[in-house]
């Protein structure tokens, strides 16, 4: 069976696209397929794999989203074949695949259903942001890597991050290369956590390194990217936790794939703004 | 411009092919879009480029190949933009697509130009055999990794390799994770080394892992099985540096990518048998 693909990323979060609409390409879509589109070097190639679907005709979708409030459903799994409920980049990527491919009209914000809810993505050129929702503070604890410790701000965004701040992100400095997951208090985190390391570039610019639990460094992370801009903005500017800033604070996050605009609305809801870029479209029989 | 692609690999040593029979559509191919076909993450991915062209209808073809004797030319480029004289497995897959995309006839040994010259290809169901010509047997170096040093065979298939024959290919062994280029002899090897390791598995049946230079370890080296075969076929057998096998000889080589059949023919001739697969085919604009 030979079937429909493209190939996009987000800062260098790269995706296999699957159009799929009423699911009768794929069915329940199986994790050998994922795995086996997924492949860098037998496959296509792809962080992940984002199914296109419409909700109403899909049961698993159906669980998640109200086919009235959201037409399309980003089925996404990871590229070891599991499922995985949201990403800020696949969205972003996800949502230029809708405009493109005449789904939606660009114009208007667009719904996108997933596994965590909704998702509202609007594409504005070569820019698309989408709402990640409240941010919550959830306190200080540490992180470590060989001998170096350093405070971090426990940030969760649907998923659970540490972010510290750092001196450097160099890979020969007290980061280092971040081949192993760094130290973390298993009470605060017992599924795991994803670390990342932060240092002032300028007024309101950071650049950041990423640890993902289970998939090690990466190119980029969209929670990430927003856990740092909501503990650099604690940090650097209205220094309470838990609160949301008093006007809209927005940050410039350097990831090793690129540069994200992330703001901080006044009712703690966290803005992600990036590039989502589709690079080849095709079939495989994969 | 949007043109098209196709993406294929042979034991995981993976390549975009680009079909440009009149070089109307790439021109000279320029290294910077190499270099983003081939990035993993904002681009398609691959160890690298095989453009698909007339030998008639590209000068630099010409200078390698008379036109008269191989149609089409393996306009081979490395991912980072470089040119390079031929890929073992890239020109298995290459075959493949002559034979897919109706270029040649399949039941005929196939003529690849290449900047190597003329290398003949047989495509016989999943099996690709080339002719990878004359191996030189060229005697006894010492390769290191660490505090550890072994015994090697100089053995160069147009381009230089050290087979060493080792206990355990464990990266938790003295081989270790051949992140950094093993030790070699600078006056055997001037313009560097191919490093291959080598463990009996069985008869006529070895595996082995690779350090090429300019890559670090990849999944499979065309160039560096062939040159373990025949130093393993010396070690084994006939025990002659120099002299090919008085009956032709075949070992199983198996690669981290997969596994290769080759043959030493009484002639000193070296037959590279393996598969060659066709995953993708689409357009891009990269």
């Amino acid at each position: 069976m030979h079937y429909e693909f493209l190939k996009g990323h987000g800062t260098e979060n790269d995706f296999v696209i699957l159009p799929d609409h009423d699911t009768a390409v794929h069915g329940e879509l199986d994790a050998a397929r994922v795995r086996a589109l997924c492949d860098r070097r037998a496959g296509i190639g792809g962080d992940g794999v984002l199914r296109v679907v419409r909700t109403e005709a899909y049961a698993a979708a159906r669980e998640h989203v109200d086919p009235a409030e959201a037409t399309w459903f980003m089925d996404y799994r990871n590229a070891d074949g599991s499922v995985s409920e949201m990403c800020g980049n696949g969205v972003r990527v996800f949502a230029r695949h809708l405009v493109e491919a005449g789904l939606v009209d660009a114009g208007a914000p667009i719904p996108v259903g997933t596994r965590d809810g909704i998702k509202t993505v609007t594409v504005d050129g070569d820019a698309v942001t989408v709402d990640m929702g409240v941010a919550r503070v959830l306190g200080g604890t540490m992180v470590s890597v060989g001998a170096h410790t350093w405070p971090a701000l426990h940030v969760d965004m649907g998923n659970p991050h540490a972010v510290a701040r750092v001196e450097s992100l160099d890979p020969a400095g007290p980061v280092g290369s971040l081949l192993e997951s760094p130290a973390y208090d298993p009470e605060v985190y017992p599924h795991g956590v994803n670390v990342e390391f932060v240092v002032p570039r300028g007024p309101h610019h950071v650049e950041m390194r990423v640890h993902e639990r289970g998939s090690g460094e990466t190119r980029s992370c969209g929670t990430g990217a927003c856990a740092v801009m909501v503990a650099t903005a604690i940090h650097e500017h209205h220094g309470t936790i838990g609160s949301p800033p008093a006007s809209d604070a927005t940050y410039r996050v350097d990831v090793p794939g690129g540069s994200l605009s992330i703001t901080w609305t006044t009712e703690g809801r966290v803005l992600l703004t990036g590039p989502a870029v589709l690079v080849a479209r095709g079939t495989t029989a994969l």
